[in-house]
């Protein structure tokens, strides 16, 4: 899959690098965690890149921040706005709170309260609409003046959060295998980005739902795809298209995206919280279902690192959980 | 509260350091993290020590490990054995696979499948009853000459929880208020101890459950009582007794024991879990419910350290959390 010629000029190395100089003091530089007893079930050497920790609670964060300080100051100073039900209006609620310009969120009313409330909190205007949410968003960016902040579609965005990566390739510089949970794309990109560049010889590869899967149909289809019918209960990777940007990365840096099932992901997820004490959210647990069905197809030892991409989860679900997971030790 | 003279001798600082070294290697050395929005909402700066990392899931690995290794030869070649229902078993299991000898933990047949299956991973015997739990201890300890382990009462186990206290004091060393969970007390002695040596500014003050009291009842008392009817949803903290070694030990070094109702045990969990991103068991987080009460009254910006003293929740309590909390940000 390496050799893929793009269309959209990747990011850089040095991208990457002025992202995190640009950012450093307002994201958390967050810890890689060994996790022994999940490794040792599984065959591998396994750690945890644990973004759970991020600000926001999500590795969001970063890749927002960066957008928000890359504008030019007349840009900025008209505020930020995104769509989003989860970690991305978080993050650049977020960003804009801590730039000190006006944010604005537009979320469905479906939307999980706690993550209403997390946006109000940082101070950013949010927009509920049971209508047409893109509609919506356009007429409330048209509105409001504010710069659109997508949340992967955008080279400051992938910039930032390649910023994993430079942690990644700096923390596990022996890391053969990172495994990034692809939503978007706009994650691995930039993860894929700065270890293309920073550890040549570490594989790195995607993990995404069987329901939603847009990023293994573009890379069949050579081009990016819309899949409004995507749903999984790793909700953070449910999203309807890629684009042509995190496509070209994928085919330039990653080696595979595999997809995993909900079943898995839940069933990874009930191994995994009991003995890592972190608490992830599903999305973080998708690279870890791909590494519980043996779908990797690992050699036995192999140094994994798995970027645990947040934590902002519904705990009603860890109640729901296969019990007969949870009750191996 | 200092002062008390014990009639029991105290575990010293040696004590505490040669624990360290007897058990280094066998367990982690756990990080004390920052809970920025967790302090700020409640007007200090506060730092959770994770014991939700240690082995086995909690901080009992310390003292079992102590006491394993502190045992002569010939007496540790017979194997260890412990009455536990919860942490205090899969840590003796830990540490008798850990040495190599066997270990054997009698419960309840009515005890969590998932504990009951962490100690049999560990390689221990576990005999589990429906009759009476001690009858059938002493009946097993009879029968397999293997050496008792008791949770708490034992300078060694206090002296292997006072490493917890060492790292606190290398880590923190402008702590001025150290929040400890006390079932029994065995963890705010040991803690409590190494502080007292290494920083005597610093406060120590223990928080128990309501219905769980014991030691604020021994305290009154001025001797160890029991409590056979205590239970509270930190099950970790329901010990049905103290003994005269922790209640020595809170006297000379604890400034004061206060007490939390199970209803705020749940709602500072809910407040915690989503911020601090561990997965803590509800015994850990009864400290922060003092801080979330104000029943403690510190002066704003306080330096905290509280001890999240173990990860093994019974993850469907986490779906039952008061919602309207998990909806504050």
């Amino acid at each position: 899959m390496t050799g893929g010629t793009g269309t959209t000029a990747l990011v850089s190395l040095d991208d990457i690098r002025r992202a995190a100089e640009r950012i450093d003091g307002r994201v958390h530089r967050t810890p890689v965690l060994r996790s022994s007893s999940l490794g040792e079930a599984w065959g591998v050497r396994l750690d945890l890149k644990a973004e759970v920790f991020q600000r926001t609670g999500s590795f969001k964060a970063r890749g927002a921040l960066n957008k928000v300080l890359s504008l030019p100051a007349d840009e900025r100073a008209l505020g930020v706005i995104t769509l989003s039900a989860g970690n991305a209006g978080a993050a650049v609620a977020y960003a804009a709170a801590s730039v000190g310009v006006p944010g604005t969120v537009v979320m469905p009313t479906t939307a999980v309260p706690a993550k209403i409330a997390a946006c109000r909190a940082y101070g950013a205007d949010v927009v509920l609409t049971d209508e047409d949410l893109v509609d919506t968003y356009l007429a409330t960016v048209a509105e409001t003046g504010r710069v659109p902040v997508h949340p992967f579609d955008d080279p400051a965005v992938v910039a930032g959060t390649g910023t994993v990566g430079l942690e990644i390739a700096a923390d596990v510089p022996d890391a053969e295998v990172v495994l990034v949970p692809v939503g978007g794309g706009g994650l691995i990109s930039g993860v894929a980005s700065a270890l293309a560049a920073l550890s040549p010889g570490t594989r790195v590869i995607g993990v995404e739902p069987e329901t939603a899967d847009v990023m293994s149909r573009s890379l069949a289809a050579g081009a990016p795809v819309r899949m409004p019918e995507a749903r999984s209960v790793a909700d953070g990777l449910a999203a309807p298209m890629s684009s042509q940007l995190t496509l070209d990365h994928v085919r330039a840096h990653v080696e595979r995206v595999v997809r995993v099932s909900d079943e898995d992901v839940l069933r990874a997820l009930a191994l995994a919280l009991p003995r890592t004490k972190l608490l992830l959210e599903p999305s973080a647990a998708a690279p870890l279902a791909a590494l519980m069905t043996g779908v990797l197809d690992l050699p036995p030892g192999t140094r994994v690192v798995s970027v645990a991409s947040g934590g902002n989860a519904d705990l009603t679900l860890f109640g729901r959980l296969p019990t007969h997971e949870r009750e191996v030790p």
